[in-house]
């Protein structure tokens, strides 16, 4: 990266011209990033071998701290147990120690600590630094939504690409072939470099100038999984095995609400992002897997007699489903702007939800029908 | 459709104004759509409530002859055994006799057939005759593809639609929700005569204006099929479950060269094509199911040491399978052009089927990254 060769820090010293990467954030997908990265730094001559891992401390049940394990045992014992992170790998507790000498930011925390971090980090982000956020979700607030790419660009002041895609932590952690897409806002060099420092034999990156494409894919998707999961749930209640036809269907009305809301909110996404990893592969690999369907095939079974919230603290050890939250931000928004029926699953999916509809509404597939509108 | 209003047969006689419909093909997907046209015909004042269905005559083992148990019992006792056709279905097992009043068309048999079909049609039709398609697969000729939409128009100087989708007969035959999309060519009025004559609650079609892109993803997506089929066979010997996002990875790349082809070899082809039924459902469809799927699955299991001969011979009677043939057409066509390197999932395929390449070549996704050419 150009802007890397020659940085000046905050008292206007130069700095050397290699690269420093942090990453924000330590749980599974984080760890992961940090593998991927730090694999890649050891071998780029443009990168300091030292990738820097800024970790919510926690005391373990033997009273060791997590930071401590992970820099001795190279491995995240709480969130990646049995793999190594790589020896360049360091863990630190101080936020801001783990971000001032970097100049490459990369952001793999859940969605809600974004806030908080941003507002910590606000004016000690000096010089040329480059983001990329690898967080799902985002604030659909009434007025639009608002991405997490661009509350960092806004908060911090800087550039931030994204990275979405149809992969799974502990699959990419014991390298399975995945894939993933950088979503890049204006300049090919610095795509090219987010992709270089992710990119293995095993995780396929491909970069594509659509920012807020690529991160709606990765918001969005969840609230198709949650369709998916009724679908399925209610097929098992019938004592049949969930068709696959109607699975595709339902991918397929998804991806379509998804494409149309996206290009709605932002004129400038492209159709084609809805063909990378973030889009179909992502939306096929959530909807079969993963826990917002896990949830959602449970909600289903019960007959929307069970409530999100215990299914949650049951399944999940308490963690929110994305899905959930999403689709509800996503109804207000639509409902702000007058376009609940033109994007009738994502609304039946909220309304679900909350039990102002019985899960069955979700196969009233009519109600999706060719809207002329989109 | 207005050129049903007044029509001439062969003797310069008036018709009625009525339309009639004949289905040519009686196997289960025949069936079902003799099952769905016939539902509507009864409805709809534009049609003759009779439906024709020419039945390949065939003796049960009970000495009947297939069409009069169609006639006496209103089912297709060996194709789709259990249901109800509607009474105004009429099976003939005279070809010629089936269609010689219909000035609707549909043809639904075996892509093998197509050609003596035509052949034995050749000069027949008379009128103004409206036909559509349903048969998957092509013949891909070394001087282009030949589609069966355009065989069926040049051998019988009539316009053919398709119709295309992520729909399994069975499913649609116990009123399972299904869709389908319509390729038309340049009348939108005939398109939504087929939607009309083939929508039901349960079965959702689409129109849209692009019959090559419509009839290449119904192609197309059986090579994809048997792609996934081997990603799967592969990691069942490793005794791991198939990932998903290993799945998706190949269904999205699959996706990707089915667009690039069918857009190289017809430019008019759309890229929303594939956002329809017929384009990504039906690539989830046939990849999470589908027979396609399961003996490449059974054929990777193996090592590629039993034969697809065998393997069909064993699982499925000997009927032969779309994808292995079309991969084999597919790959002629790409070797033929100099495009071979630009579709390494589609060449990839063929080459493990005729046993040059080892089973899991086709996870080397290494060799299916973006295509700058493409």
């Amino acid at each position: 990266m150009s802007h890397a060769k020659s940085r000046e820090d905050a008292n206007g010293e130069c700095r050397d011209s290699k690269s420093r990467v942090t990453i924000v954030g330590s749980g599974s997908w984080g760890s992961v990033a940090a593998k991927l990265v730090a694999s890649n730094a050891l071998k780029l001559p443009s990168f300091h071998d030292e990738v820097r891992m800024w970790v919510f401390e926690e005391v373990l049940p033997n009273g060791e701290k997590l930071t401590d394990v992970i820099n001795k045992t190279n491995e995240n014992a709480n969130y990646l147990p049995g793999i190594k992170l790589g020896r360049n790998v360091v863990a630190d507790p101080d936020l801001e120690n783990a971000v001032k000498e970097a100049n490459m930011l990369v952001f793999v925390t859940p969605h809600q600590f974004m806030d908080g971090i941003c507002k910590k980090l606000k004016g000690k982000i000096k010089g040329e630094v480059e983001a990329i956020s690898l967080v799902k979700g985002m604030e659909v607030k009434k007025e639009g939504p608002c991405m997490i790419s661009n509350l960092i660009s806004k908060e911090l002041g800087i550039n931030c690409s994204v990275l979405m895609g149809a992969n799974i932590a502990n699959e990419i952690a014991v390298e399975k072939f995945s894939e993933a897409t950088v979503g890049y806002r204006e300049s090919r060099e610095i795509a090219d470099t987010w992709v270089q420092l992710f990119s293995t034999p095993y995780f396929m990156v491909t970069p594509v100038r659509d920012v807020e494409g690529v991160e709606l894919c990765g918001t969005l998707k969840n609230v198709v999984a949650i369709a998916a999961g009724f679908v399925d749930g209610l097929e098992m209640g019938n004592n049949t095995k969930a068709s696959s036809s109607n699975e595709a269907a339902i991918m397929r009305i998804g991806l379509r609400e998804m494409k149309a809301l996206s290009k709605l909110l932002f004129p400038s996404v492209k159709d084609s992002t809805f063909f990378e990893s973030c889009g179909v592969a992502d939306v096929i690999t959530t909807c079969l897997g993963g826990r917002n369907r896990r949830v959602a095939e449970a909600f289903a079974q019960s007959g929307g007699k069970r409530s999100f919230d215990e299914l949650e603290e049951e399944m999940l050890e308490g963690q929110k489903l994305q899905g959930v939250s999403t689709a509800r931000e996503v109804y207000e928004a639509l409902n702000h702007r007058g376009w609940m029926e033109m994007f009738p699953l994502f609304s039946t999916v909220h309304q679900i939800c909350i039990g102002r509809l019985k899960p069955d509404a979700i196969v009233n597939y009519r109600n999706f029908g060719p809207n002329p509108k989109l």
